[in-house]
């Protein structure tokens, strides 16, 4: 017998059919004696529309009141699961954030949760009953205000939920079945993980895997909480309930490294499309430069990720290239022709046309070469490299667009992660 | 100055562009120095929306999900109605039913409010702020689980928080006007009536006018609270702030027989097109017949509404007449098929091709006559009265439906309703 949280996101509660399906998942841990707190998102699209009206009555606006508008949608999704749980023989009941309580601090639209009283929900868990939770929200310190976590914070609520509840398990149910070495729609070699550290999933979300909130994943890991990515439509009586001895069966374990028993030195490959580049060329080759170009970047909120500064060859002028988001790519070249005369550079190119490929494990900690390696490959394929970044357990590598699909399939190879 | 609750219906919220014409209004008001709170029903459609999918998800529900899942309407305008009126200088901000709070008994789905706290709300409109409070819904006692007040419950909340706030005047803004004499679509000289009394108003609530409804007017009536029917799709400039000495220029106040200086013997003519007649033929005539007919009716939750018994011809067997809903004729005749025996008739025949024409009027009580005008001006006509029942302040007719619009025409002329 166990304690889980399970958190259903937008697309698994996008109909009542689909929520219907979502009952029949949690009456299959409830028959086997399980108690289970859902967390539920708005039905897909409905937060759109929801963010879509506050825009039209102003694009200026209070973020309580926004608050207050988005937050309907996850209220209309936990009523409607608690009564087709009900309509199957499940005790549940629905609680909004504010009932139950998630206390939040101040920061409306973009809420940390601060602190969840379990003690009602826990008695009611035990008694058999579901308790059936908004996600994505609270109420503020003065508890007068609802305040939301911003976009993807349902899982976040879950992860939360989970800690507060002392859960053995916070299962993330979403539309892919876990998490896989690389995107299977690239490399059809591409396994599904069975279990994948905290710090190496953090990684892969900031590098543009979706299938989990960072904020969520930080949580996670400073309480060590065992959170599963698996599939709501998988259909719920072809999966096995969940026991301590079979959940790693399906999905992927988010969990700590020291779980993992057979650790990879790669586990996984990650490639994010939505990069630009920039170059600066001929910039002085002194000291201060680097603030002069970053500090305007910075303060209009552009964030900027890898940089190359070349050797400089007269020791006087230099090149810089840069990346920064595909998105940002307009407003930072704005503000680069806004300080020219102040760095004192001569041209700037730019291209969207690159990809940031990134290799990422735990176990480069302890084996050296994993770069190397990697250089070596690629180089073996003609992929020039534009620009390298590296972290403890990651290597990104910047390169030309046109090779992304070559690089990924070579690396997946290189370090063992295909299939059979 | 002036404390004024303002209430606008789906309609009048049903877009954000229209939500952005209900703010001035009501910047209108806050800047002739009154004070406002508004009352908002759900966007025009959401909450059958909402409704549609409680029942998808289960035909039998527990109502307090039901009052989870619905509630959310008006949070949506609550809040987008607050950013509308921040965007053009106005100060406001929402109140959520359970943040007022307003305080409902348990019966969820069709609520009663027990109590309204005022004292945080007035604190904030002595401030020059307008509080823009959900309507159709409040807290249970117990003040964890939401509860609504049933269908057209804003009304019913507007009026309640007006007297809580003691109010000036209860502004309900809807998609007409204001009360007519009669229905101006069916005769082209009714009139809109500038006062109404609130017995009268029940009583066209009762018989088909949609405008108010009937729980806000009698609610209206134990407290006498002044409520003002007008109409939102006035251009906002067009109308005058609301000033004591202003405030029966537009729309219809209904208020206290007293306040009304010329009062009409009959002040609107009305007509239910909804009804059908069932008549049993050959009955015995004998005591205790009427409930064996009607306590089955009244079990099954039909209500049956004018009665005729005809004399016996024979001392033995007589017929009954009555009408129902037209909707429940169905359900009638199966249920009188089930008891035939018991009752012991001969046939049934039924109609659904009948009308009920009401004339209403305070003025009655004081004016001998008023009906057997009325019988007179039907005969000459040659229309047949099929059915009579009468109030103190109200004498309804059953007629054949082709008949309608002759009969309403010709009492709204009789009693000096037309226009110039």
């Amino acid at each position: 017998m166990a304690l889980i949280v399970m958190k259903f996101g937008g697309t698994s509660v996008a109909t009542v059919e689909r929520i219907k399906n979502v009952a029949r998942h949690i009456k299959r841990e409830i028959d086997a004696g399980n108690q289970v707190a859902a967390v539920v998102s708005a039905m897909s699209g409905v937060t759109n529309q929801l963010v879509a009206y506050v825009r039209e009555a102003s694009l200026l606006h209070d973020a309580r009141e926004y608050d207050a508008v988005v937050a309907s949608g996850e209220q209309v999704t936990a009523g409607i699961l608690a009564i087709c749980l009900q309509a199957i023989g499940v005790q549940a009941r629905s609680w909004q954030g504010w009932q139950v309580p998630i206390l939040t601090d101040n920061a409306h639209g973009a809420a940390r949760i601060k602190d969840i009283d379990g003690t009602r929900l826990r008695e009611r868990l035990l008694g058999g009953e579901v308790a059936v939770v908004t996600g994505f929200q609270g109420i503020e310190p003065g508890r007068q205000r609802l305040a939301t976590l911003g976009r993807g914070g349902s899982d976040t609520s879950a992860v939360a939920l989970a800690i507060a509840l002392k859960a053995d398990l916070c299962d993330i149910y979403t539309d892919v079945d876990g998490i896989y070495t690389t995107d299977p729609r690239i490399v059809p070699k591409a396994r599904r993980l069975s279990k994948v550290s905290y710090e190496e999933m953090l990684e892969m979300a900031s590098l543009g895997s979706k299938v989990l909130q960072t904020r969520s994943v930080e949580l996670a890991m400073v309480y060590k909480m065992r959170t599963r990515v698996l599939s709501s439509f998988t259909a719920p009586d072809a999966m096995k309930p969940t026991t301590p001895e079979t959940w790693d069966e399906v999905g992927t374990i988010v969990c700590s490294e020291d779980e993992i028993v057979e650790q990879q030195v790669v586990s996984g490959i990650a490639f994010a499309k939505d990069e630009a580049k920039v170059t600066l060329l001929k910039i002085a080759d002194k000291p201060g430069v680097a603030a002069a170009v970053f500090g305007p970047l910075a303060e209009a909120n552009v964030n900027v990720d890898m940089i190359v500064q070349n050797l400089s060859s007269d020791g006087k002028h230099t090149d810089m290239t840069f990346t920064v988001q595909g998105t940002e790519l307009p407003r930072a070249l704005e503000l680069l022709k806004g300080v020219q005369k102040e760095i004192g550079y001569f041209a700037v190119n730019s291209s969207a046309d690159v990809v940031k490929v990134s290799v990422i494990g735990v176990g480069m900690r302890s084996h050296a070469g994993v770069a190397a390696m990697m250089f070596k490959a690629l180089a073996a394929k003609g992929i020039n490299i534009l620009a390298i970044t590296t972290s403890e357990i990651k290597i990104s590598v910047l390169i030309d667009a046109a090779y992304s699909e070559l690089a990924v399939r070579t690396l997946h190879s290189l370090y063992g992660l295909d299939k059979e």
